[in-house]
């Protein structure tokens, strides 16, 4: 397919002299463009939600690695690795939380471990790989996700899994971009997502700069609208897939999946390998992130809420494997995801 | 119980002169009353949703019809009802989904059709009475609902259905401050009710007002909550109940219903008896108000999503009566409904 056609949003551009990262705070009422010339810029631009996503979270992160380094004077790969040690804490301090950042990191500092003299060019390609892999993954789960289906359906995602959350393409809203190319999807819905509004304010602004025209939705309207046989398929990302198949991701995600089964729309996730952690058994066994009131009882500054009133705000659920129908990976797709199915592809000491 | 202590706000006054409405498009952060003279600014009132929730209309347009009848001159009430059928009209099409509004115009125009010179009386008295029995409803259903509920239960319930609804009380809001007075409910959860934010901007300042704190949660994070056990029992309102006991309701009613289902918790619909239409056969017969797209193109007021994105925005949905548990009007408590149990309570000529 051609995938610029669909894909012309870049999110975090390395211009071979610093990291351009679009603003996605004031997206999508401001295009904004924030150039980062050092590791520093890089966290803070990763602290404040400039760069949001974590797979473009751990994209960025590389480059930061890379802008550090440019000061830096070493022999080898193992002196830069200990000259680059306080710009890796400081980066992977940004958002502790996101695991792609830590991995994108760990990955950096492993190659650069084994590396000679050619240590910088060494570095610099491998954040270029890890982009480069990462836009790779995501059109091929784009090709097997679309290829789930059938011509003429309509589907409804929910936050933002777009080229703004990775290097490009996405992942949800891959395969969405594959299927609409592919003329197999006819209709895009997208949820608000409640509470930072990712799908009002970035999900269909991205697709409208690739000619997709997406409908929005409010995040409660979803159950009526399968009820209307619009939606053949939710597809959503995720944020973690533990090793039985439950998926954590953001709040709502769960129950789009219980009405999903209500009215036998499909539910599929797309997510690389890195998400998947075959070390945590189920998804009771992860932690829900709490956030703050704080985003209930307003927006941009402007309270809503009365004075007084309390808010619970978890920004994730869990979504049990038995309400999905595809698990949808670079390494293939996992249809009714159980442990066994899901260890078919993640041998038990080969998570990632 | 002691009914003042849990019910202090009263959105729908009528001075004597004119109709004064708490302007709820404002509230909470500002207490803004607006003064109705006459039968046109009623209806824009109910149209701009400064009064909002089905008893809450039924008994403005009543009063609006009271506004409408101080120029006509008229012999009796058959003269009456036809030079207030211009009036009547307008009323009625201020918002189409809502069977109240039809409901008391009808009786409006039922009483002034046998009234003879002494209509005027006659008009207002029955505004009077369609105000103060809508409260002894309330009171009564609250009662009615709050007994179906264990002791120490946590209870979700959706947009606004309380005092600022209805004449005073509330419908499920009701149940919830009786339950509440009853020592039976320990936790209240409000969901925020987008696009219009009923529950964020209304339902929890109205509780607060009487004491009774509520947790204010995303509608997506519904089905998360109810995984969590934390609530036993939905409880929400209606804007029209069907012969077979399909619910209209405010937009994400059915993706609760369909939630509570799946992990097990209870779910009760409150409305008086003018609520129910016996003269519609299921919920597949009613058509769903949609309303401007802009709801969802911003948050409170504020843009938030790019230019050139569509919305689709219906404001009700319909929860089949085999979602529900149990139907709450003044008349008595429909257990499981369907058609056989509603015909029970409203013989097919009485609908009403």
């Amino acid at each position: 397919m051609d995938y610029e056609r669909y894909d012309r949003v870049r999110a975090v551009v390395w211009n071979g002299e610093a990291l351009d990262l679009l603003d996605q705070r004031v997206l999508p009422l401001q295009q904004t463009r924030l150039i980062c010339r050092d590791a520093g810029e890089v966290a803070q631009a990763i602290f404040d939600l400039v760069v949001r996503g974590a797979p473009a979270i751990g994209i960025a992160a590389a480059w930061g690695l890379v802008l550090a380094s440019r000061p830096v004077q070493a022999q080898d790969g193992p002196q830069a690795v200990a000259a680059l040690a306080q710009a890796t804490q400081t980066l992977n301090a940004a958002r502790p939380t996101a695991v792609n950042l830590a991995w994108a990191l760990g990955r950096m500092n492993a190659v650069l471990a084994n590396a000679g003299t050619d240590w910088r060019e060494v570095l610099a390609n491998e954040a270029a790989a890890i982009e480069r892999e990462d836009l790779a993954a995501n059109r091929h789960m784009g090709q097997l996700g679309a290829a789930l289906i059938e011509p003429g359906s309509g589907v409804l995602t929910h936050c933002n899994t777009g080229s703004l959350a990775t290097s490009g393409f996405g992942t949800a809203l891959g395969v969405i971009r594959a299927g609409v190319a592919e003329g197999r999807i006819g209709k895009v819905f997208a949820g608000e997502t409640r509470p930072w509004l990712q799908g009002a304010r970035l999900t269909v602004w991205e697709l409208l700069q690739d000619g997709i025209p997406a409908t929005l939705i409010a995040d409660s309207a979803a159950a009526h609208l399968m009820s209307t046989g619009q939606v053949q398929w939710v597809i959503v990302g995720a944020d973690r897939i533990t090793a039985n198949g439950d998926v954590a991701n953001k709040i709502g995600t769960y129950a789009l999946a219980i009405a999903a089964r209500h009215h036998g729309v499909k539910f599929m996730v797309v997510a690389p390998s890195s998400t998947v952690d075959m070390h945590t058994a189920s998804g009771s066994d992860i932690e829900i992130e709490q956030r703050s009131e704080s985003e209930l009882l307003g927006y941009a500054g402007q309270r809503t809420v009365a004075e007084g009133v309390r808010a619970w705000n978890p920004v994730f659920d869990v979504t049990p494997a038995a309400l999905i129908d595809a698990i949808v990976t670079e390494r293939g797709v996992v249809l009714q995801p159980n442990a066994q199915r899901m260890a078919a592809i993640w041998p038990c000491n080969d998570s990632r």
